[in-house]
């Protein structure tokens, strides 16, 4: 919903259909704040390589707590990017995996990834830069 | 820098060389976590329409307080991401604009960002269907 939909309802319905990032009371804003996380972005990048138990991924996103790894899945599960597959098996045993939502955008995470770890040099070269002023 | 560089690095100065968005030492992952701050990636879709001033800034990037976008600007600008042109008028006018590399990165987190607009129905259906169980 944008933010102005209480104005534009004059508009008709559809107007109110509108979705916009910018809006905090958007949708698509709260999910791209999930999405754009400290930790859930790496997850979903994670993630992209295949499915994952939890162990799995609190070694492969180096840094993370049990607590910010269980927020972040949490948070993934709801917006629908990811399923969360429990075998029932002794000992426990839960996969971690994409939906095909989950996966276009873990993707694109992936792309930007790509393109800031090819410009490592720049960014260090810039940061350098900075910190001298 | 790799997590594991200190292992490789009997295999060569240029082991360490690989970017690892994952490692937590490594400089993209830094970059990976400013882009991806919570006001950073708005005021990046923001400047993808354009240069901004600060004020309008503050508008188009709704709920941001002056405090965290004055932050979230000196972030992307350490990284390289945006130039901050100080006019020296009076009244004072300071443009802030991407740079070639913010710029890549803008973008593709704009593809993002319709991809989630597009997707608000799923992702309300998602949440509903989670807070109900």
């Amino acid at each position: 919903m944008t933010t102005d939909a209480v104005d534009r309802a004059e508009l008709g319905p559809s107007a109110a259909l509108v979705a916009d990032v910018f809006a905090s009371a958007c949708s698509s804003r709260a999910a791209f704040e999930t999405i754009t996380g400290k930790w859930a972005s790496l997850v979903l990048l994670a993630l992209a390589e295949g499915p994952h138990r939890f162990g799995e991924l609190r070694r492969r996103v180096e840094g993370v707590s049990e607590k910010m790894l269980s927020q972040a899945l949490h948070g993934l599960e709801r917006e629908g990017l990811l399923t969360r597959t429990d075998h029932g098996s002794v000992p426990p045993r839960v996969d971690y995996a994409l939906t095909p939502l989950g996966d276009d955008i873990a993707r694109r995470l992936r792309e930007l990834a790509d393109l800031l770890q090819a410009a490592v040099p720049t960014l260090d070269e810039s940061r350098a830069a900075y910190d001298a002023r």
